[in-house]
């Protein structure tokens, strides 16, 4: 690769908090909180917050009422409030109007559309988790006792958007945002289908893949992390107990290296179960191509790819 | 916490590589690469350059013969050109005075001793491993084939330090190198007696532990990483039934939750074999502060510590 | 060895139940079923049954107050009821004197006291579990759904007593009920001081060791198992999380090749965590006689034995 | 279930070995030991003798050079020599003929065709592998040093053999041999297609399932153990990295609860790596039904069958 080396830029830190739209908000606020594991933090008319037993933070995922599933947005934390607002200028420099807002759980956030149709927000201040009496873990440097309740998601991980425009929108999210571009799959030259980025060193903060229909905005999946491998095997077993079916897994990724386990929430948003997955530490890593259709394919080990993981998404046209 | 909060620092992006001392070259050479699972790449007269199966440059450690175990130097890769000359003036601006060399595997690096009595090195110029034909991997986001031996450590990942000052010596990488400090131990206010510090998001790249005895420049442990817990516990087979016996574990550590291993190897230098640990996605973590005897202990289930691991460092004193 | 090969007898199929005593039956309760994760199923006046989530009988444990802490009684269960003829025969040939009684879960037993001092049951008829409504698993071969909670103790497995002459007691365990002899320890030539010994297959469902006091009938640990190795790292955080110290492990044992874990519950019995272990389907499986004292440890990797293994034992005398 | 209770019949003990029939012997043996990772032990004109590292006899696999590829052999250790005359005794009271033979490996067996066309051999006396200098496990309880190769097979299994009527089949096994019925798949009241048999506690030592095509005597598949279900996932790389495809998993059996991989070793057999699976301690376990096509289904998680499965068999018709 004969690209200049640019230095990267560390202005965002982390994946801090999504919103998920649902039309039966009562059904997908059990299946988080019953069979995903999560906890209810705060509730409004049309919301309920939720936060995984490890996340650090108040709150990582809004659940809202709405006449369609899919994105409501995604909220990316910055480095600093000086980082904060190199990001937003950045952002404003590329033309985007943006406005300030606040929530549960977070201070002010420039809220804005990427490129792709999805609404996100850039922030710093946040609130963060403080175990009440009683839930504090024995080990001070753990969010929460560790106590699971089913499949016990440990902690928020990584987002998958559709974009029509593969290869403009990842552009964006480099320059705008920081991202560094991991892998991406190209099963022509001229046909990059999918990027996997992150921020700092994991293998993908954000995936983006190529929407197959008329459409934008639209969400994948959503995936929360637990420790290991056979965290997500009994992840699948305890999905079947609870009548969720398995869409797709447990198996590992090629891309990420992960390990991971997909099904559909009630309000038909695709959630993960993920672990493992590569750490990047290397500063100048040559982002992986992935050609071929052999060295291209979605699992590691070659399991097939249900057709409904390349054609559902939410909101569903 | 009412400390100011600063920008985080991302000059310097990983653990680069160690040069290691031994008396016994041969035997040494011999268990990184048959026990521990390492491959050797390159050799002088006095020196055996090795590398793990998951690095992803030409080397990561160097063994080099000499009168006494120990360490020669550990190297931090910076993120840029630009970062390393950042980093330099920093040092410099601190009055270290230091020099510039290079190696087997690496371009111009700025060698140091740093507060506690190591050698170090910064760089950024490195020799990537590009696997020969044959030893590719499946995977083209993998740097080599997955063909196990020994153990197989997979790819370095961290080092810890005795230092007579764990705060000085822990407020100058935290300055110089840009270094975050993520838990110390604290068993009585005034006593800080160690600091695990990370470049990025890990648990720790470096922990600085005090000194028990006159000296300083010693060291404790080099860690290489694998995969799963799975694993460090078959690496504990795999060294009893090649005679290597376990000083320490396999268990869990409270601090960084990192699931570890420890042996001498032949020169008398401790190796850990490491799984898991944190991942430190928070751009304003604040550190966790072990202060009691019962929260402060070393392992995370209560496992008692053998004393060698409070006595023995290299070079034997 | 020139042993003459004696055909095998599979007379006794399982360890059926057990019965601890204790001083503290509302706290030991509250431990087997909140930490450890076992189910309630029946009660009297002095005595709490209980059943582990994959047992498929109706219960395999009754916790009994008394003024001593101990084993009531353990239970093994016939392969037929003339199975069960045979093997009253045999010890009615031995001159052991016995009576037929029933409890709770199980028809007639014959009730006697073995060598060693310990009071056993030889039964056939039993109650088997039928999982309520609701309670049933999506896999019909699992006797309940996998809904853990606690540590998720998953079937009763073996158990350990200690006994003044171990040939002695062994010798009457293999002739009485069909004990095979799979391991034993043995210091120096004229000292067996532990005997590994199983029904059918497993590593063993009877540990015997010796009495380190002047006492019979004591209990050195009931064990129930779980399906993995992380299962049981997972249960030491379970157990510190709720204030429950771990005494020994998680580690490998030695013999059986078991990954272990023990605790003291409130009543102050030992209680194993116990996963995988041998499979000996050789019928002529020649016992293994550990002799040397590196040979002899108790734990594979050579973690340090706690004082109290060796000491403690209800009732504590 | 109203069915009378009989006494279970143990007198035969274990699946002993198979012979495998191969039309590319070295490339067979190649695989067997390369990439299984078996050890060859002996050789003969047509034929390769392998055993896994934990197989405590001296073989457990017969590679033979053949015009087509399929069973051999399988063949069945009793418990003793008096139990090995009482099998016999039941064949040929069903009007068996057969014959005795020997081979390298073990004495005197009984050989002669079962119902379903595939030739079984009954034996006591067999040769037990001894550990050459140098090759002694630290563990004196395990056949063999631990020092992995390939996938590492660590002992025969199960094996699974195709048959044209499934309920005559198995019957001729419990009754003749003492197989006793754990699981059956029986998709309408009249059609029994799957049944899963057991000579001691395993979840299955034979599994019988209907034969698809017009033939008899033909191979599903051949098993061998690994300990855990992380080894079943190490053993998708490897397999992978050596060019070898996966046909089926990793994932989890519904019938057995095993953890599996499935792949075609380069005659055309297929072969199994397998983990876990339950173990059937009860003596009157009530064979568990599996009927309708939810529960019926052949993964747990309900990952979808390839096609192959279901219609690939050796001889290849």
């Amino acid at each position: 690769m004969t690209a200049v080396y640019r230095e990267p830029i560390f202005d965002v830190a982390q994946l801090g908090h999504t919103e998920l739209l649902t039309t039966t908000l009562e059904q997908s606020a059990e299946f988080f909180t019953k069979v995903y594991g999560l906890y209810p933090v705060a509730e409004t008319a049309d919301s309920v917050y939720l936060r995984a037993w490890n996340d650090d933070v108040l709150t990582s995922l809004k659940l809202t009422a709405s006449d369609r599933a899919g994105l409501g947005h995604v909220a990316w934390r910055a480095s600093s409030p000086e980082a904060l607002d190199r990001r937003v200028a950045a952002l404003k420099e590329r033309g985007i109007e943006g406005e300030w807002i606040d929530d549960i759980g977070h201070g002010k956030a420039f809220s804005f559309v990427a490129e792709g149709g999805h609404r996100m927000e850039v922030y710093f201040e946040t609130e963060k988790f403080r175990a009440p009496a009683g839930q504090e873990s024995y080990l001070p440097n753990q969010a929460q006792r560790y106590d699971p309740h089913g499949v016990a998601a440990a902690h928020i991980d990584h987002i998958n958007l559709l974009v029509p425009d593969v290869v403009g929108a990842r552009q964006f999210q480099e320059e705008a945002l920081g991202f560094k571009l991991r892998e991406r799959l190209v099963p022509t030259p001229e046909n990059e289908v999918g990027a996997w980025l992150s921020l700092m060193t994991k293998a993908h903060d954000l995936a983006l893949t190529r929407e197959p229909a008329d459409a934008d905005g639209r969400l994948h999946h959503l995936a929360y992390a637990v420790e290991t491998r056979e965290d997500v095997l009994r992840a699948a077993d305890i999905f079947l107990e609870n009548g969720t079916p398995v869409e797709f897994g447990p198996a590992k990724h090629s891309r990420t290296q992960g390990f991971f386990l997909y099904v559909l929430e009630p309000g038909g948003n695709r959630v993960e179960v993920f672990a493992g997955g590569l750490h990047i530490y290397t500063p100048d890593w040559e982002p992986v191509t992935w050609t071929t259709e052999a060295g291209g394919r979605s699992t590691a080990w070659g399991l097939d790819v249900p057709p409904t993981f390349h054609t559902h998404a939410t909101p569903v046209l």
